[in-house]
């Protein structure tokens, strides 16, 4: 059995995804080996991880954090020798933010598995990662419990058959709170998500719905479907995570307690599907109902705002996700108000001047313009909570 | 494009399933072509359809019938002639009852693709049919909405993957009466069906239920999946048409509105989906709530009754089958009370002495024998609505 153990990379392996793909890899000890761990400020879990797992390979985002840590039999390496390691099978992208580009685009090169829970990787870079998968003859499996849903959801169907792809929302932690109550919103009430536990940056995109905009440009390039036939449907108990409709009017949807390990197992072992360690069976009777509503565009700026990047195309996704991670990270630090964050993104896409071309390179540089530009007009509001009196343009 | 038309021969061509399938064959002309035609006592309706369609081949089951026919440039045929017929790609059961059943078998040996509508076929008959289709290379397609939901889910998913099947009910016409008040319902109350239009047969027996125990037995037979690991959810709504879990807790659901028409052309254009002429988009947000309940038992001695049957097996279904077409009949034709449906086909299994074979003379004489003895006890009960005085024993 043990040689045919797949390997696996894990990078962010600290966070919230990492440490679920462990707990999954826990439960199927007979079908994988972790070679290679890399995780960003969070060396004492780190440390432990490395003692549990004992991998081949090991990173750490600040490369001084060496000394403080024994790596034991693992040699330190870089993202990109990890991922295109010849031991490597599969690697499972958990990190946030733009960290996870270059190892995916490396891996996909390299012909590897790459399950992707990186939102951001397909938002900047769909098409790029695209490109990539099929130079080298590798493989994306989604990991968000929506894109999951849909690829589930496509299985055995042939692509042109496909009509609309309906992402599910839960509305994040705000839903039922009016637009003037939104304004007092602190960190504390975002993070607190009715459903779904997640790390703290998707928690916030997933109370201004943000999120639900950027799952909806990562879909595109995932299913290679245009984003006007993309939709967003508003659904409480995140039980069906997605659904895909077809030209015969037929629907298809995925259902599952919401629990990311099932998603992370999905992509870990497809085509296979294996019990997941730990879980229990949907219970649709126990449930009783299941809710449905249209999203109202009027009390969520930023879904509108991610349609009008995502059908701009060319680097707005980049500079969206990237004046929504300045922003986020402001909110979180108590130095911008919840409904700031949108002002905060609009404010920069319309500063945004796009170049000629989409390559790495451009899409790098208005990754950072767009952080500088948002990081300037979070200054500039005094470092304090932003209201009506805000310079920013309003919504 | 005419060299690439199907041929197809639907059996019950009057019937609410034959009626709407050549209602899908109309948006399709480019496609198919109806190549045979069998009804059974709406004989007007068949001339329409022979002036309609122009079919080679007609068939009515009452052979005296002929002569009040004008066949047009079409012969007259048997059922097995029609199913086996060089010019036909693709038969559409149609029939309810026993009648379909030869002429499945036989399609079958011939290679045909089969979608079928009739319950009873695979009920009194899986283990024949599944043979039948092996031996000849035969492809069946589910055509019952539940089924071909469970058909749609599984597609691209392998056997070993699937753990439970779970088919939604509606619940029928009377799924909010208590039992006191199913004593008294009418045949016009149960022929009044939430949310399907279906035929009277299939109506009354949505409404005790039985239907849905047929369907169990149905689904064993078409995916191979023993019937423990099948469940009945009730779901007033009627959009989710049925659900299979699989071994990693994953749910697939095939959803729609409930029109027949998006399952019988799924039946007919398999592996392709085309949009279906004359219906609308489902539009979960505008339902807003899908309900789901575990079924009550005490409440449902029908369904209760098919899984004794199914389980104990052989031709035990066939008895069930049978016994319930005499009950339904007798009930809407005013002789028999609505609750005591269950009691002439509990008394009917139980006298049940199974021989060894469970070939098709076997079937057909279990299904002679519990006709039979259905009618003698609704005989006995003088005609008359039975109420709890009556002889036969008590559920």
């Amino acid at each position: 059995m043990v040689d045919h153990l797949k390997g696996v990379a894990i990078l962010g392996s600290t966070g919230s995804i990492g440490t679920q793909t462990l707990d999954v890899l826990a439960g199927l000890p007979d079908r994988f080996r972790v070679v290679a761990l890399a995780a960003g400020n969070n060396l004492s879990l780190l440390q432990q991880q490395i003692q549990q797992w004992r991998p081949d390979l090991v990173c750490a985002a600040d490369e001084g954090a060496r000394a403080g840590i024994t790596a034991g039999g693992a040699a330190w390496a870089t993202l990109d020798e990890m991922v295109t390691h010849p031991d490597v099978d599969i690697v499972m992208v958990g990190t946030t933010g733009t960290i996870g580009l270059a190892p995916t685009l490396a891996a996909l090169r390299a012909g590897k598995a790459v399950a992707i829970a990186n939102k951001e990787v397909l938002v900047m870079a769909g098409a790029l990662v695209r490109a990539a998968a099929e130079a080298g003859n590798g493989e994306l499996r989604p990991v968000d419990s929506e894109h999951s849903a849909i690829w589930q959801c496509l299985w055995g169907e042939r692509p042109e058959h496909v009509a609309r792809l309906i992402l599910t929302a839960s509305g994040g932690a705000f839903r039922d709170r009016t637009v003037d109550e939104l304004r007092r919103v602190t960190p504390q009430e975002a993070l607190h998500h009715p459903t779904w536990t997640m790390g703290r940056k998707i928690t916030v995109d997933s109370a201004t719905m943000l999120n639900k905009g950027l799952e909806m440009i990562e879909a595109c390039f995932l299913f290679d479907i245009p984003l006007n036939r993309i939709e967003v449907l508003l659904h409480r108990e995140s039980i069906v995570h997605s659904l895909v409709e077809f030209t015969d009017g037929s629907v298809k949807a995925q259902l599952g307690n919401p629990d990311m390990r099932l998603p992370i197992q999905c992509g870990l072992t497809y085509p296979e599907r294996l019990p997941v360690h730990g879980t229990r069976p949907l219970n649709l009777a126990a449930i009783g109902a299941l809710h449905f509503e249209a999203p109202d565009f009027s009390r969520l700026p930023c879904l509108r705002l991610a349609i009008e990047a995502g059908t701009r195309g060319g680097t707005y996704p980049a500079v969206l996700a990237a004046a929504d991670e300045v922003a986020v990270a402001s909110f979180l630090n108590g130095s911008l108000g919840f409904m700031e964050i949108p002002r905060v993104i609009e404010a920069t896409i319309d500063a945004h001047r796009p170049g000629g071309a989409t390559d790495l390179e451009a899409i790098l540089d208005a990754d950072r313009w767009g952080r500088d530009h948002a990081g300037t007009l979070v200054a500039a509001s005094g470092g304090a909570v932003l209201l009506s009196a805000s310079p920013l343009p309003s919504l």
